[in-house]
């Protein structure tokens, strides 16, 4: 099952894709067994949202693919040996759905896509086991971790160059009862793939990562995590559109704009 | 005018608090003149909740009072120099409203308390001068950054020593119409003065910080800004109840219990 989330009538609802059309939900995709209203629209006819409204969105994994240790040691002055799970941060403020621009700002320098699975937290999950991780996931969507590399080269903060508004997107919707650990992840840039990869190369697998973070911390309903990108990236600029599609789920599609000042 | 967020009768409210009533108000704070309802209850019948439902949470500030620059040098092995006025993010999942207990974990070091001066953000700001910076704030409330301090000293993450739920008390409520640069800011615990400081002798002023933050990144209202604590901290236990109570705002209180495993 497919559940967008997006604003028709001046709302914001949660509906079920199926082809080309969507179908409102009653209530919430977090509480129980998901119903369909008598409700649909074009898919088409509706502005699709970040796939949740989330407390948290984690930055999982800085690296969770061997091919992507040779660039984050290229932009790193000490030895980076960092493919822990480590979680940190990524800013709320900059989610967007598919479809919105991603907008770069003039002080910034190079600004990369980062193509990644992310994963949707369903219920409530603390020191869970990694046995029962997968439990508490509601589903996947596709993510763009968009990362400014001066800032990171300069001070590393992940924060700090991952989360100006936009920079996250996510979607196009959560994909429910999929398994994450053999997805194919598409990167394409003016419709030319960059990279494809496949989620069964992860150093760390998803319920490492869903298990690792509910020992730090709480995970709440609609909690995101980036899972980490493989390979090389490259800068965008305005005018660009980058996909980014996973198997089973579709495609992320947003076009590059610069910042008015 | 202080402006209460609470639960009542299941749902999330605005209300305007006079003595010891609440009225709720029409539409949202953050939309032009606050208009009331004819809805009062007592406010002692209402669950206060953190003042807003921010989009980001900033620790504006690590050191902003000269005071506690010795304390945070002693537990640092590099030289701490930072009185910078960098941004860092505590997540949105710590906030928790006055009254609410304060949760400990039993992995944690000491978890200290942290006293301070709290922004809440009025309108959409970007790049605003230190001249303008205060016309984007809705108010004031009292603020309680927790800190781990075992987290901090190994790997100097704010996000991950301040960001577990509840480490993040707001409230009572947000004051508007106050002046930010001479406010008595008093610590209590369990009744006791532990610090009392001056909102005069910030490093970086409320003003500065607003215009700081709105260049690196955009602040949307409803967005927080802790702007930093004076003096040395403590560490608190189970059982124990921390208050910070600042002229013209009131007083933010919460209870301290472990988690149950």
């Amino acid at each position: 099952m497919n559940i967008a989330r997006f604003r028709a009538e001046g709302r914001v609802r949660y509906g079920v894709v199926e082809g080309d059309s969507v179908t409102d939900i009653l209530g919430s995709p977090f509480q129980g067994e998901v119903r369909m209203s008598s409700r649909s629209r074009r898919l088409a006819e509706v502005a699709l949202l970040p796939v949740t409204s989330p407390s948290q969105v984690f930055g999982g994994v800085g690296v969770n693919y061997r091919d992507h240790l040779a660039q984050a040691q290229e932009s790193s002055d000490i030895p980076f040996s960092n493919v822990g799970i480590q979680p940190f941060p990524k800013s709320n403020a900059s989610l967007t759905g598919s479809g919105s621009p991603i907008v770069l700002t003039p002080e910034a320098g190079a600004v990369h896509y980062e193509g990644e699975l992310v994963v949707v937290i369903g219920r409530r999950a603390r020191r869970v086991s990694w046995e029962c991780a997968l439990d508490y996931v509601l589903g996947y969507t596709c993510g763009n971790d968009i990362t400014e590399k001066s800032i990171w080269e300069k001070d590393y903060s992940d924060w700090r160059s991952k989360g100006l508004p936009t920079w996250g997107p996510v979607g196009p919707w959560i994909a429910t009862h999929l398994e994450p650990g053999n997805l194919d992840v598409t990167v394409r840039l003016n419709g030319l793939v960059e990279h494809r990869f496949n989620t069964g190369d992860m150093i760390h697998d998803v319920a490492s990562i869903v298990s690792y973070n509910s020992q730090y911390t709480t995970l709440f309903p609609g909690d995101l995590i980036f899972t980490g990108t493989s390979g090389s990236t490259r800068a965008m600029k305005p005018g660009d559109v980058v996909e980014v599609e996973i198997s089973g789920i579709g495609t992320l599609k947003n076009p590059v704009s610069m910042e008015k000042v």
